[in-house]
């Protein structure tokens, strides 16, 4: 039932939205936001650190999917931009800290060196934590138009993706999972769910928290999330096996050099890529029933199993 | 005119205030706050690594004065307990990230082994990260009976005491400035006002953000606060030098055999003393005009020049 409305409505609307055209401004607004979120001071080597893995690019996801939640929820892009480059500071803090030597020892990140190749470890690790913490800041001081007890919402939401709870609990397991050959599909998941599905999860809710509204909205909002968030990590992998260094903007293969379990080592590419696009049916299908509202939340699912790098 | 109340005050009160018994307390409430803070659930060694060194002992300063300053602005323990909790936590963020061997490379810490040397450099990084963005979940999650708008001014202040703006930045400037021996008085007041001052005047000022005071509260509690933090980084860079392993928990000595520039390096050890006297005196005058209420703020500045550890 839910599906067949999802299918009407994509056959209606699905070539009235231009998603790209949507996507690249979007991302247009994002990054002019999070160039005037950083302005450089004393020690000049800290701020140049921040800006340079937060300026590196990349898509944007996570901001796009704040804008997105909020705008679903009533809200505008306006009350949203902070929240959406607090995102973003949070996922840059992330990745730094992912690449540094004691963790997954990465040179290249979004076709550039990584933070500690060009900064060293000590300012890596600073740029970092700074990062981290300012996205706090910068999100209570720079957000206007919210309640304070929404505000606050949005803060513990996101320090609890962060936190042992979220992406640092997921990366511990990953690294404890290195080199193992028997990790089970449950345990794969407890990765991916945390490492990055917890900050996408919360990308699309903060948005809608800001607006305030109830489980109605939430509930939904949180599947869909769910369900995107681990498609994009399955479309991750696949692609660690498929694209190419171009496309990527770091080094393919790494998965399977490192003998890593990905889910298409557990699964193969095609069945992969299938589940992956099953995941992204149902995300559509529990926004069904926001109709037109919904359009850039749904097209975003579809761009998940879509894109190339 | 100020100094003569002070001197007035002290010698009517110093006697009835127990200050041994008063930190005794409250040290007691802040380490069964801090212990049923952090659970230990999957992955067990993230959160006992978090443990490890959040329940490593320590003088608990920035909880006990946070406490204080919200009880001189007319709150209660109940209400400042979770910031005080916070603030351990960020300290504890700190060191765990300041030991590491691409910082410090400390080996010992409160007596204890450093978090890098029992969990390794990976965990180390990842449960510093991960208490840094507790905190402010706990924050949010755990305060009760402060207005949203409170909180939220606790938020940012906690959030720009630790980012490029105070600790991470004093971090910064401290390891650009070492091995280095024609560094100024300037380069060294800005590393410590920002390493440790601005948590430390945190400490003070969020307790009475809570309650939700005016100027009329904070100026006094700021000057308070940051005179008190350089006393006591002139203290603990004596305290480097006359100290010994059993009264500091952490190797002596450390500073002159790194060839570190410190105040007693600048001044000499007396004059240091006499220096970190006068701004311990300065920050009991701002907080004469409080009488009574300020009686467990005037002990503790005593305190920091009196410590051996």
């Amino acid at each position: 039932m839910v599906n067949t409305q999802v299918f009407e409505w994509s056959s209606v609307k699905e070539t009235t939205f231009d998603l790209k055209a949507y996507l690249s401004e979007r991302r247009s607004q994002v990054e002019a936001a999070l160039e005037q979120s950083i302005t450089i001071a004393y020690p000049e080597i800290l701020y140049e650190s921040m800006r340079y893995s937060l300026l590196a690019g990349g898509k944007r996801l996570r901001p796009i999917l704040c804008l997105a939640g909020c705008e679903l929820a009533g809200g505008t892009v306006e009350m949203a931009m902070p929240t959406a480059c607090t995102l973003e500071m949070i996922h840059t803090f992330s990745l730094i800290h992912d690449d540094l030597p004691a963790m997954d020892n990465d040179d290249y990140r979004r076709g550039k060196l990584t933070n500690h190749k060009i900064y060293g470890e000590n300012i890596a690790i600073l740029a970092g934590d700074a990062l981290l913490a300012y996205a706090f800041e910068f999100l209570v001081v720079q957000t206007k138009g919210v309640a304070a007890q929404q505000l606050l919402q949005v803060v513990a939401k996101l320090a609890h993706a962060v936190a042992a709870t979220g992406l640092v609990g997921g990366q511990v397991v990953d690294l404890e999972s290195e080199g193992l050959q028997n990790i089970d599909i449950e345990t794969l998941n407890f990765i991916h769910t945390h490492k990055t599905g917890a900050l996408l999860e919360t990308s699309v809710l903060s948005g809608a928290l800001l607006v305030g509204v109830d489980d109605k909205v939430l509930l939904p909002l949180s599947h869909y999330a769910r369900n995107i968030g681990l498609a994009f990590q399955i479309i991750d992998d696949v692609l660690d096996l498929t694209g190419t260094q171009e496309e990527l903007g770091k080094t393919p293969g790494k998965d399977r050099k490192a003998q890593k379990v990905t889910y298409p080592s557990l699964w193969g590419i095609e069945e992969s890529k299938l589940k992956a696009q099953k995941l992204v049916d149902s995300a559509k299908a529990e926004l069904a029933c926001f109709g037109e509202k919904a359009q850039s939340l749904m097209a975003i699912a579809d761009y998940i199993t879509a894109r190339t790098h």
